[in-house]
């Protein structure tokens, strides 16, 4: 190791991204189930408009307005609109990140560097909290979820909070709703993330929130320790565009915005963000089926009796075989790629994206030939 | 200030970006000679080549490639080609960040930070080396450069290494050439820099090479503690698109890559940056026409008694009045702007970028019109 580098990175290990291919070049010969991505592309006249916007309006050598006025103000609509808010939220109450993982990474610098916080997370949830928590010597406080429905374990967390001292836990971080498990936040959870002090951050990430139609948007002007995550990676279809925002009180808005980079966000998505906000109902005319789609996976392999599935208000299910052998999700996943559907093992679990009607019907096909193999699931 | 927000960030003052406007919409009727940006877009038919890539094979619904392998592949060859490596650069020695901004930052965050170390810079130079340490809790120590030619203050710096102990400076941040004064690294510059124990990080910023063409990538082989940093955001003309490289020891860059987020890259900037290596002769074509610019520029401005012109490397000047009164910078970015000419307030002086011919007559014509008002510049 070089002498420069610092001595806590040797053991740590990245997020593994999914594996990708050419830059940008589909690797349209296989089902890429593994990610929470839509399964559909941009509709071609969209594609088409964002084109003429970047030969006629785009100037490739200027940097990008680093204000993100215009984005702010449509998204800030959208955040209102969506959730019938009486008072409207305003672009006072945005910023915009290349991706939700730049403002996760921004949330942590802001409050819990120079050994002055620590975060809380419920595992299994999504990863990037902990690990670019890490990678900022940052502490994760880890607790645990209930196996039967992934309700966090509330007594260990609110145990955690008070014994967590050098330092404090600063951020509590959750999905709502979770990944990879798919459920919302119930009563109590959210009653607890509530009853948190106001020198605690609360980060409630609603990624999923298109198809959950679940928000605390409504909350958060009584809770200035609240702040909101979102995302155009899944239901606005634009992944490859690394867009992403979060909805906070202004202050700490002012600190992300003070904290980011000048440039973060590149002009071609910014203008993509645009287009998907302005497109907005076409766009989204696209949930409902894929609810319906998740919905015919769940009830057929509710069937399996050795599988464990649970239901899910996101875009995705999550299933444990019940009786879980050593090695025996990687083996399912790798027998799963072999027949060329790719699906994510985490959180002691497989988590498998709804794709297309054709994708679903071979995820359920392939699952069958995987399954069939092994007596557990009740197929000899 | 919100209770769970960093004590040290009250008095923190972010980087100013240029005035930018609607989300990516050209403001033509300004000539903004403030950013070291190319004059010139990208030729059409490169802009109709991306723009079919993005129609025919990018999927706005996936998430880019995370590897980068294809742009890393092309910008090592780049790097091998343009300095003539008898060893050929190879990707492990290659990190891709969004912008050279992100980079400085992994930098960072990969070297100094749970009060590992302290950063040394020598002003004035690039502002965003001393802006992001301190967003992340980094001190930064601070050198001067000689009133006269700019070359840093070797003893003080000497001096600083020596005495700064808790923490110690563990990074070196130097640009070649330098903005915003326009000098290469001197013979003494470079030895200092080589002096340098393995154990403190240098960080050679070379986003003007295409213009200076001067570069120490042949010396990196025999400095693992060196890192190179350059961008596809001046002479490739590749600003909205946010592409910067990091080209150092793969130790180094296996541990940025662990650092950064896992989708850093959109695939369309991906795809631009490869698109513009493999029409880099065209690209790389408008440079002589710019030096050329340049030194008409300057040679015009150095007749100029009142005014102090230093010779540049790259696509900008720097000049300064030689009686600084109170305000007199800023009130001459102001009359320049109201005549429509954007320029740079900086370091005690004023940056002004080379921008197209028509661009350049105007500069000079309006700062004639700006002194010529000012009996100190010899006109009255």
């Amino acid at each position: 190791m070089l002498g420069f580098i610092r001595s806590d990175l040797a053991q740590f290990t990245a997020y593994t991204p999914n594996p990708g291919g050419d830059s940008g070049k589909a690797i349209k010969s296989v089902d890429r189930v593994d990610a929470n991505e839509s399964p559909d592309d941009l509709p071609i006249e969209l594609k088409e408009k964002l084109t003429w916007t970047y030969q006629q309006e785009i100037e490739a050598n200027r940097y990008p307005d680093g204000s993100h006025q215009a984005l702010k103000d449509a998204i800030a609509h959208y955040v209102t609109e969506s959730a019938s808010l009486e008072t409207p939220v305003t672009s006072s109450q945005i910023s915009v990140g290349n991706g939700s993982d730049e403002l996760i990474r921004s949330l942590l610098i802001t409050t819990c560097l120079r050994g002055e916080g620590s975060i809380l997370v419920a595992n299994p949830t999504f990863s990037m909290y902990g690990i670019l928590a890490q990678t900022l010597g940052i502490p994760v406080v880890t607790v645990e979820r209930s196996p039967d429905n992934f309700e966090i374990n509330l007594d260990q967390a609110q145990r955690a909070i008070a014994q967590s001292e050098h330092p404090p836990i600063r951020v509590v971080f959750v999905v709502h709703p979770n990944s990879p498990t798919g459920n919302s936040l119930t009563a109590s959870e959210l009653k607890w993330l509530r009853s948190l002090p106001d020198h605690i951050l609360v980060v409630i990430d609603e990624a999923y929130f298109e198809f959950s139609q679940t928000s605390v948007v409504k909350e958060l002007a009584q809770h200035p320790n609240w702040a909101i995550l979102r995302t155009f990676s899944k239901a606005f279809r634009l992944a490859a565009h690394r867009v992403g925002y979060c909805i906070a009180h202004p202050d700490l808005i002012a600190a992300l915005e003070k904290m980011r980079l000048p440039y973060n966000l590149p002009s071609f998505s910014q203008a993509a963000a645009l287009v998907a906000l302005t497109h907005r109902d076409q766009l989204l005319a696209a949930i409902p089926p894929i609810i319906a789609e998740r919905d015919k996976l769940l009830a057929t392999l509710s069937e399996y009796p050795g599988l464990q599935v649970w239901s899910s208000s996101a875009n995705f299910i999550y299933i444990r075989p019940r009786q879980l052998k050593q090695n025996s999700l990687s083996q399912i996943v790798q027998q799963m790629k072999a027949q060329g559907t790719v699906i994510r093992n985490t959180g002691g679990g497989l988590r498998i994206t709804v794709g297309s009607p054709e994708e679903n019907q071979r995820t359920l096909q392939r699952l069958y030939q995987t399954f069939e193999k092994d007596s557990h699931f009740g197929y000899s």
